[in-house]
């Protein structure tokens, strides 16, 4: 009953873009497939990969992915966009898609494009660090972390099954959803919290440049709230370029919250400050009840 | 030459606010000072540190510190204000005062009008937690944290040195600077950091009312930028009032830099957007590098 090929175990596992996701994805799942190849378009990566076992062939050549039962993209969200494009010519039929993107709509849509006999499924770990490069690569990032999975017109039962698999052999919890709930809740997630980080270094580097005095007073508080600024700026603009339209409605969310915090600052009113300031607290609570 | 009333060994301490930073300064002070008093409104408090035996006597009277060769207020802000105009009466000749208070200027300017006699300084500890409360006070808060100085009109040399005495018993890091500086600096560093966190909550906790998988899939980056918003409500709150000028000019820093970066998503701009993200990746690990 089971066609060997379907399952994970079995499978010949191509992952294009070996950076820290692709990296860790690779790490994560060694011991537990037919075998890696990998994919990246920088030779020191590929070397590294080769180096530490976690790939036994790399290439600079999406060509590669045309031998795997199964390729997982890990490259920037608008890369990948244009790869998925390219795999339709490459895959061999049967074959099984699934990225590791952290925008689904845009990605879904050229899932839906792929031929008929391609399996794709869209995926999005809810994980990362705050440093990128496949140096930075963890086995254990993807643990316990939740593991969002899109359906598109590609997902097959087969596609579904491995793609499953797939979340369940590197440790992750599995929700699916669909794209656009997927894409507007990650927006206010994970989206608006590196641009507000964002947004603080940028005022507080401009400090800096007149008062040395500011790195030296920024403590734990700034250090968590900054943490996200350090992020892969290729990977986070192809993500926020590729949400734009939800990711604007959040930081103009944002914007008007923070207006009305300045406005009961100006206008001295501590008895509505405070509401509004045990409002924030209590959500903050409701987050750590609820997650 | 030594006076031992001088000397913070032999000194009996009043620390006026028994919640987190004042909890944990008795319990780091505990075994280095001839004793410790404490002050609190909050009967429970009061217990409790009599229970752990970080405190010998306590009171919800301020007159208590009559007592003490030096007293250490760690109340909100406003309500410090309000104590330092009332120790006036209270505090023997030759006695000090420090606080632990987030914002310099208002404090410096209520210490300038103590009556000579009185020493004092303002000091704030570069450390804290996102909870309140004597529950989670900890004899290791302070430890290599920076704690700021501020010289006031009742500086005296004797003030300065068990003041400088207090931040070495704690192990903490001295650092002096004026009180305006401070407040410049803090409102960046610190003040500006809990208003995106709580901004941020706010924002993501109005849209998890309208979708319960926001609090799911809100991961690791959002618990650290979130972190903030947890502070303590009414503490926070006389800190931005205490600091508004300050504080209002860094929110509009921070708008600003919100503003820019959404006209370059809007207009789809990659390339600039792309080097406003780097900068702040640079801003980022410049801080790393210096803090």
């Amino acid at each position: 009953m089971d066609d060997p090929a379907f399952t994970l175990k079995n499978a010949r596992v191509c992952i294009v873009g070996l950076g820290l996701m692709g990296g860790s994805l690779a790490m994560a799942l060694k011991d537990q497939v037919a075998g890696i190849s990998g994919i990246d378009v920088n030779p020191k990566s590929r070397d590294q990969a080769v180096a530490w076992g976690i790939a036994g062939q790399v290439s600079d050549d999406l060509k590669l992915a045309g031998k795997a039962d199964l390729v997982v993209l890990a490259t920037p969200v608008r890369t990948m966009i244009g790869q998925i494009g390219e795999l339709a010519e490459i895959l061999k039929p049967g074959a099984t898609v699934v990225d590791l993107g952290s925008v689904k709509a845009p990605v879904v849509e050229a899932m839906n494009a792929l031929p008929e006999g391609i399996g794709a499924v869209a995926g999005h770990p809810m994980c990362g660090k705050e440093v990128s490069g496949l140096e930075h690569a963890d086995a254990a990032l993807f643990h316990k972390a939740r593991f969002v999975l899109c359906r598109t017109e590609r997902t097959t039962l087969e596609a579904r099954k491995i793609a499953g698999e797939l979340v369940e052999a590197v440790g992750a919890e599995l929700i699916e959803m669909g794209a656009v709930q997927h894409d507007r809740v990650a927006a206010g997630t994970s989206h608006l919290p590196y641009l507000l980080s964002a947004a603080l270094v940028l005022t507080t580097g401009m400090q800096a440049a007149h008062d040395e005095a500011v790195w030296m007073l920024a403590a734990s508080g700034f250090r968590d709230t900054s943490r996200l600024a350090g992020s892969d700026p290729a990977m986070m603009r192809d993500i926020l370029l590729s949400n734009r339209e939800k990711v604007l409605d959040r930081i103009s969310q944002a914007q008007e919250q923070l207006s009305q915090i300045a406005e009961l600052i100006a206008s001295d009113d501590g008895d509505a400050l405070l509401r509004l300031l045990c409002e924030a607290q209590n959500f903050r609570h409701e987050w750590e009840e609820k997650h």
